[in-house]
């Protein structure tokens, strides 16, 4: 391997993620190749910025192929390249080092990556120099990575403006099972419920079922090879859920038949009060414990502006505004605003808003 | 029963959701008598404007005790008051009726109500006259409800601005076991699991987490009494939940083993897209037909004011915002607020904040 920092970039690849990675290298100043099965896609990244069409020698190639092959592609890369360092940006990795290892790539010099960015778009034209910004860039070394490489991709994930976490491929893997491929598959299994469900029925639905489903709107294909990546893991944490599960439904069954039911209440009792104590856990702000913040619920009337009217009034208020979610309810013209504040500031901006015309709820 | 418009009320219970209806009648101008079995509860439901303690007889009793009660509290008003309606706003309706029934209460003058409002606040203080605007408020007539009564109910419902939707008790029970009670069990499933996990595993949390996990940190006491009180809808819902989890556990223990899995991609596969159709039906603004919007993320640096500096640069803007998120990275001062507008004026908002000096996604 050359010394001296890593300045030189290949990407192979170059969907929202590659062509990210190639912006945001070339912010910083780095010299970027681009590779991409796709000619039409090479060039539109080409022609986006993302780097050049050639083949110098890379000190990293950076592996942005879908996860069922990017194992194949890292390795055909470390044997195209003897002196450079190869990692991937799949969203699992215990399956793309086994690929690796499995198929006689030199493992030295492979370290895995996986920046928490770009879910819900997709394509070279959805990419963004500061897509990695603040949030976290997954480091995932196999135990023959060498230190070298291991630098290297960090020093490339920090290029691109990620924060830089370090975790074994089990670790990463076993972590993104309850954090990012449990919600997937429960809100998935919740939207599934909706199909059979009357139009009025779905019609009384509120921001509850909302926020559940959200990502049930994601690309069933992608999510088919990140479940079947992680399928240990994921099942691992499904066996848990089916668990809690069956004993609710057993509690709701004892309920529903009127019967005694001794102890039925305190199994649902049970259930809600872990749920809230897992939620307490869920990070807020800036990854650091969750602050508990007071909600200011503002009526907003569905004509143009009136939401930016409401920002400017905001603005005005010179108060840190901690979250918003807008709520639409069923069959009126009206949205409601709910602003999050740290609690010592929310009666002065309910003063402020109230004293600017808003209707305060 | 009185001839002429109702304008008198009782209410019995004077928590969020009975004060709210008190402010909200007083506002329209009704007659409003307070009852509550706390008597600072109902002292301070008075002093906040939302009626008076007397026993004025009423055209309609709204009972807003907690479900379990519900049904003791509406047949001793429909005994004590002989000339009133009676309704109750517990959020499941069937257990409510039976027991009004099984009491030997007169049916043909009891109404449920389902006011779709109040999520997540609680107590006479966080209470609202306009809690009820532009939300569904669900009338439940018996099959002896007599037509009378349900008018007095319908006027009552609109009186406090809510928007009428009338169901029987089962079609009621069978909607919100889906579209409310499921998405609470599948958060508290969710959040439940993450109890034992390591905090830096949590602290790769994204949106997608939190949004399906939010509402998992709702009140364990209430809620139990809410599945409790639907016990039969939600254990039939849960248990379609149950056959489709069994399925994905099998497909992926398939996967985790490297058998030949001929067909488990297809099971993962079918269940997302269920996901992406069921997810599809989720009413998006005034509840009409989801529209897809064009997401426009901006970088907002975490300073007092920011956040109200950049409401302030899209109100000058004068487009229609249809939502926004914020949504904070781990370990990072950064926010990203997700602005959703029609595809339509997407670039010249990315045009007018530019220009502004804001870092556009």
């Amino acid at each position: 391997m050359s010394a001296g920092p890593s300045r030189r970039a290949r990407i192979v690849g170059t969907g929202l993620i590659g062509t990210s990675v190639g912006l945001a290298l070339r912010a910083a100043g780095w010299q970027v190749s681009l590779q991409d099965p796709s000619p039409t896609a090479a060039l539109l990244a080409r022609d986006l910025g993302a780097g050049e069409l050639d083949d110098l020698p890379p000190d990293v190639v950076v592996v942005a192929a879908p996860p069922d092959v990017a194992a194949q592609v890292v390795t055909k890369q470390l044997e195209r390249w003897p002196d450079a360092v190869v990692t991937d940006v799949a969203s699992v990795k215990g399956v793309v080092a086994d690929g690796v290892r499995a198929r006689g790539g030199d493992l030295s010099r492979y370290v895995g990556s996986h920046p928490m960015a770009g879910r819900e778009r997709s394509g070279a034209v959805a990419a963004r120099p500061d897509l990695f910004e603040g949030r976290a860039w997954v480091v995932v070394p196999t135990p023959a990575s060498s230190d070298e490489a291991v630098e290297r991709v960090v020093a490339l994930a920090r290029a691109a403006r990620g924060e830089v976490v370090q975790l074994s491929a089990a670790d990463h893997d076993a972590a993104v099972a309850t954090v990012s491929h449990l919600p997937q598959v429960m809100a998935t299994l919740t939207a599934a419920r909706l199909r059979d469900q009357a139009e009025d029925a779905v019609g009384l639905a509120g921001q509850g079922l909302r926020d559940v489903t959200r990502i049930a709107a994601s690309d069933p294909l992608l999510w088919t090879q990140i479940l079947a990546g992680n399928a240990a893991g994921v099942r691992d944490v499904l066996r848990g859920v089916q668990d809690d599960l069956a004993v609710t439904v057993q509690a709701l069954d004892q309920l529903a038949r009127g019967e005694d039911a001794r102890g039925a209440r305190a199994v649902l009792a049970g259930l809600l009060d872990d749920g809230n104590r897992g939620r307490a856990l869920v990070p807020g702000k800036h990854g650091g414990a969750p602050t508990t913040y007071e909600v200011v619920t503002v009526v907003v009337p569905d004509e143009p502006g009136a939401l930016g009217r409401l920002f400017a009034a905001m603005g005005e208020a010179d108060i840190n505004l901690e979250d918003l979610h807008l709520e639409h309810a069923v069959g009126h013209p009206v949205a409601l605003a709910e602003v999050s504040v740290l609690p010592a500031v929310a009666d002065r901006l309910r003063d402020h808003l109230g004293s600017a015309g808003w209707r305060i709820h």
